[in-house]
């Protein structure tokens, strides 16, 4: 299988990270050779990052705090935490928490307003989109943009590079006829196919792709050209949503849970072309059906009040750190560290997935010898570094490094992966 | 239309409550003709209730808080809110937030399994009957009701005594053939009929209700007898959830909303007894199947983790307070102080709700001279009373007094009645 030729290689980008196989799968099997010889000692790794918690106070965190490391519900900002603290009970004066306020109120819709004022500033999304603040997850998506964008009989293409793409597919099998153009399975999801060599179907309604697969840390670093009719790209971005720049334009519709990078769970962000709105199946229940949300601005029922409170807390703070570029100059510092005392580790380490695809917010790795990994969890989480394990359909380990994880919190994983010693 | 013969009207609990006509229609139109005269003076109500705040230490509310009186998102404990606020960026020394925890974690697992068990001690619910805590409100069980428990050519008995029953029926018509056998709509949703003269089709496959209409203040104190082959009653009770003890052991499931009376907005309950779970039409989607969620425990997809968390809390306060029996004998004090007030006003106020399934949960009224509504409205305001406005579908007033609004803040409303003068 080809390797895509991508145009934002987080990896490439930076100048200290000197390994660059020419053919990545033949390095990957390499790697498994030179894992046989375990080094005793420590390696030699240098860390000169400082820590950069707050974009103006640079306060570092609470000494309570632990460092989380999980897939989602997912660490988020101390500040951002504290600033809802302190409004918990009296939103601003207004005699009430968010939690009580009628979403019909004038403050809550100056907070709805706001944050998707701040989300539309963030990602630069152009006006002739659509923004929804929905419930249900993803998986809900997974149902509702079948109902939403295709007759029942509609071919679809799915691109699927992980157990969620998987999930996507099989959900739109009860709405339209969607078909695998490409599977990553056979070879456990480490990688993502040349898009040139994709046979797209032209009379697909739409091209699926799950942006960043969550559990197997495989990440699109550009994306595919849809083929099909309508030139429709639809991608989950559930784990690498607001992480760094998108150009919104290319896809017709892009939808992400918010409990990875700007929320709490119960809320999950639709952006959808707008002239893609207006033609659900029969069948959609009403709180799946894109026009019922987009006439009414997401308030056709009640909300989730107190999480779409929450991102906009988050998105107001990526816009004062200077926006998604800056928030992803950050991701690729962070990952990269990661990725480099797995890499130059000799084997003790590994991560199995294709370089040029390595997600910049899930890095799964495992052990040589595996049962070590049950003491490095232990020795983590004595350090306060918890939700280290991998999925339980992998196995292994994973860290979640999301926006919300102080750099200061992937040091201290580093320090801990350069022992080696457990 | 005769009138429901009731086992617990409210109102006549109260041996205060003096007036009780024998033909409360002919009693609403000679109210209608006192309306022409207006007192000029105070009415000579009395009110001695005390404050009750608290349960253990009869904490009155903070100064800066209103008295907010929305039908949802509503009022939520004070006390609750508190202690949510003290544990919101380290939950009791897991160094995280509610939000920032894995749904899968221990420290997760353990609230959302007391949640589950205060419930279940809260409405005694039989161990045949499984509890999920879903999303997307009680409007998503719209669509989920009939998609699980129907065959699309299933006949459904629909009795609509508000706005919520209908949007419920209409639904309701995706995925089934319901039919209404009974509409409050002609009377202004003012009444529900009396069981007896119901015509129930034998071959319906359930009867639907909603307990209690939040728009038009209509409640039922009793249940009809679901004389459908399967005897299966369901019921939306989002807005009088956990007000007073329900036997659950009379409804195939019970679904309601919690931004109501037990949490933020983002949770819907669905309590179902089991045999009805596990026949979902094909086209259901996954996060609309009862079977997938009570198979993972509501834990198949991430859950709203911090919306359950809450409604966890407000549970713990309900048992602190002495259960739901406790509870709706406040409710019922409440209300009575409202509707005695309403009522004795000799017309300047009108609640048009048939006396016997008058709300204890929310009390819709107008005033005789509707001009003096906004003038009502603004005086409230400015004693800290907000959100007392009607519903925009039916104007007027409306006065939601949930569990969780304070004795204190109807005394309040009663005073601000009592003056008849803005």
């Amino acid at each position: 299988m080809a390797m895509a030729a991508t145009s934002s290689q987080s990896f490439l980008k930076n100048p200290n990270f000197s390994i660059r196989p020419k053919n990545p799968i033949l390095t990957q099997q390499t790697g498994l050779s030179i894992n046989a010889s375990r080094p005793k000692k420590p390696t030699s790794i240098t860390c000169t990052a400082t820590t950069h918690e707050n974009p103006t106070t640079n306060k570092p965190q609470s000494q309570d705090r632990v460092f989380n490391f999980a897939a989602g519900p997912a660490t988020l900002y101390e500040r951002v935490l504290k600033k809802a603290e302190s409004e918990l009970v009296n939103w601003r004066g207004s005699g009430m928490s968010v939690m009580e306020m009628s979403h019909r109120g004038k403050e809550f819709l100056s907070i709805i307003q706001k944050a998707e004022a701040d989300l539309r500033t963030l990602l630069d999304i152009p006006s002739n989109y659509s923004v929804l603040f929905l419930q249900g997850g993803a998986t809900t998506q997974f149902a509702a943009i079948p109902l939403n964008l295709c007759k029942p009989n509609d071919p679809v293409d799915y691109l699927v590079t992980g157990s969620w793409g998987d999930k996507a597919f099989k959900e739109a099998q009860k709405f339209c006829k969607p078909n695998v153009i490409w599977s990553g399975k056979s070879e456990k999801y480490t990688k993502i196919p040349n898009f040139d060599s994709l046979e797209q179907n032209p009379d697909a309604r739409f091209l699926h792709i799950c942006a960043n697969e969550t559990i197997h840390g495989v990440e699109f670093k550009d994306y595919p050209d849809p083929r099909n009719k309508d030139k429709i790209l639809v991608a989950d971005m559930s784990s690498n949503f607001c992480s760094k720049p998108v150009d919104v334009s290319k896809f017709g519709v892009i939808y992400a849970g918010a409990q990875k990078n700007v929320g709490p769970a119960g809320v999950a962000i639709v952006i959808i072309r707008k002239d893609l709105i207006g033609n659900a199946q029969e069948i959609t229940p009403v709180m799946l059906d894109y026009k019922i949300h987009d006439e009414n601005n997401s308030l056709y029922n009640t909300p989730p009040c107190f999480g779409i409170y929450m991102c906009g807390l988050v998105f107001e703070d990526l816009l004062e750190q200077g926006g998604l570029k800056e928030v992803e100059k950050k991701n690729i510092k962070k990952a990269d560290l990661l990725y480099k005392v797995i890499d130059e580790s000799n084997g003790f380490y590994r991560c199995p997935v294709e370089k040029s695809v390595r997600s910049i917010m899930n890095i799964p790795f495992t052990l040589e010898k595996s049962e070590l990994e049950a003491e490095f969890i232990k020795e983590a989480a004595k350090e306060k570094m918890v939700q280290l394990k991998g999925h339980r359909s992998v196995g292994g380990m994973r860290a979640s490094i999301y926006n919300a994880m102080p750099l200061a919190g992937v040091e201290k994983l580093w320090r801990l992966l350069s022992k080696q010693g457990y």
